[in-house]
């Protein structure tokens, strides 16, 4: 009907806000100029604050998995060994850039849905040689799944290993202290919780990390961390950068700043807490443990009577509900309704209400409104 | 006055137009559907349009020098020996990212102001090894100069090496016939010719390419061509795409089916010519020589009783042009006027205009009108 009314509760792209939609309509200016120079200074300072860290951050121009090869790229030399924490696909990923880079990888598999034991990253370090780096994902969007970042950090701070962070799917919505926790790298995207179009990579950078950086030998141009000190140092970049993206980041950054970080961070465990009930009060099974549950997107099961991947077809077409399914071996096993960035909790009620719909319209067995009503009665508790 | 009406006359950013702009502020879609895959299809075809050839196109979320950092990552393995043509540092920028993927780069140094000999290149590739690649930029945008590709193509193609063009500053605007002229791989920016913000990379490979690229052994993740090829096929990208800016890239795609290339490439010319004439005219040198000059980029020498950075600074400032200055040992001793993407014959008399009255403010005798009448009467014979 409203051909460009659609919800997306998919993770990433994520719904842009209207005041950053209208930034990106805005005529170009040069990026090697004081004003470009502002908004640079402007959105770092924001993103430093918003990554806790007095390190540094860079924004590329690539998407967040431009930032992980960045991280990658600058840290891992040929031979080095790694542990990778895989726990899914982003896990994997970490991996295959690894293995890319010429690391020797040592993967520490977790079950899907579960966390990783922060014990088992003690083992792996402590078994084998000198592990360059830790690479773990903050937020497993595969699975809904959160690792303990802070959990770790501890450990691998006992060590000379650097902790890198995929957080594309966290930042802005789930904490990280990077310097409090001891994290070295962080990698992130602009299309998730920073509310923007996919296109910006960010990338937090510890002092510490600084050394191995400086020493690595895996070729880098477009992604050369030194290269983005040395300019910023000027406040400029290397590249150019994605002037337009900018104009809507400093509009996104300035939200995130008016609501505060810890209310953000509540709002997403909330929408989190409403979808989980609301699933269980209809019957259908969560991916994740509760302890371990994602605040960013919720996997939920199918119970074998309905078609997982025709519901998601109905939502979008009947509804306009964007939400994703599974992917590769639990592809038709699940669906992950996305709960970042844009949103707010009572999105939640009617996103919700739309799954219910079709639910029913796909055959499964639902009390049309049990859901609702228990997400709202979550809601009805939230203190905010 | 207006804070936002800024004539951007430099070599990118360049101005947008309204429907590309109204494009970029349309609500997000998710990128793994058939209306993401419709965008990409039609955008990719009129790409290959318009570099010409029936190989491959793929759309990256970077900026020009990843795409050109992907041609090196996915074509040069450490030890290879390329030859590549410097003459500024755009040329100097191929012949970097090389050097950081370990090539044993022979560097044919060009005069500034001056085109390649095509002769040279013959010379390079007879002696030495074997050679990999010939790298070239289309048009240096630093000093405002075009090699002849058509040319350079014709001898290399009686050898196995590989021809790599930097278009980022002509494609859209400078004829380049990929299959026609025999060109390998070509890698442009979305922010030129192409009329749109920062943040998109396109990049062509032939099929003469692949076999190259499949047995390189540089290290590549985000940049790699074959997942970039196995994920077309399904009407996808490896990971997620600007999704945002290629709405935009189907309107002025879109405006250029709608244009014509002879009519834009004609169009350029036309805009050189007038700047030419209007500096000419004034007394101002030419940094290139008229044969070899830029359909794209006219570099200015100042003549020594004025300061260019001043004359820029109150262009910026007064007027609203925005002009580029000389990079490195050219800043201070040549402006550049960019004359790319969406603009008309009209605007280099307003942007010329502009000129004059700067510099005047800044105490260069000239007689106001005689550049803006010179190019009015190149203006007068144009046939559009």
């Amino acid at each position: 009907m409203f051909r460009e009314k659609r919800e997306l509760r998919i993770p990433g792209p994520t719904p842009v806000p209207p005041q950053a939609l209208r930034a990106l309509s805005k005529p170009l200016i040069g990026h090697r100029t004081s004003d470009f120079s502002g908004i640079l200074e402007r959105t770092t300072q924001r993103l430093k604050w918003i990554l806790g860290t007095e390190g540094e951050v860079y924004i590329l121009a690539s998407s967040g998995t431009g930032a992980m090869e960045a991280a990658v790229a600058n840290i891992v030399s040929p031979g080095d060994r790694v542990v990778v924490v895989v726990g899914g696909k982003f896990g994997e990923r970490w991996s295959e850039l690894c293995k890319s880079y010429g690391a020797v990888v040592d993967e520490i598999v977790v079950e899907p849905g579960r966390a990783v034991d922060p014990d088992d990253i003690r083992k792996a370090l402590q078994s084998g040689g000198e592990t360059r780096a830790v690479f773990i994902t903050q937020n497993e969007t595969s699975t809904g799944v959160e690792h303990d970042v802070k959990a770790v950090a501890a450990i691998v701070r006992e060590t000379p290993a650097l902790l890198i962070v995929d957080a594309v799917s966290s930042l802005g919505a789930i904490e990280i202290k990077m310097d409090e926790w001891g994290v070295d790298i962080v990698a992130a995207g602009s299309q998730k919780a920073l509310m923007l179009p996919p296109g910006l990579g960010v990338i937090g950078v510890s002092s510490r990390a600084w050394q191995v950086i400086e020493k690595c030998k895996s070729p880098r141009y477009y992604f050369d961390l030194i290269a983005c000190r040395e300019n910023l140092k000027k406040s400029t970049t290397p590249f150019t950068p994605a002037v337009g993206m900018f104009f809507a980041l400093d509009e996104t950054t300035s939200m995130i700043e008016e609501e505060g970080l810890e209310a953000i961070y509540r709002r997403h465990a909330d929408m989190r807490d409403m979808i989980r009930a609301a699933a269980r009060a209809v019957g259908l099974e969560l991916f994740a443990e509760d302890a371990v549950a994602s605040r960013t997107i919720t996997a939920i099961k199918g119970d074998g009577t309905f078609d997982v991947e025709k519901l998601r077809k109905r939502l979008a077409s009947r509804y306009g509900i964007e939400v994703a399914g599974g992917q590769e071996e639990l592809k038709g096993v699940i669906f992950r309704i996305g709960h970042m960035g844009y949103m707010d909790r009572l999105d939640m009620v009617s996103t919700w209400a739309a799954v219910e719909l079709a639910l029913l319209d796909v055959g499964y067995r639902v009390s049309l409104g049990a859901g609702v009503k228990a997400a709202m009665e979550v809601m009805a508790r939230c203190e905010y």
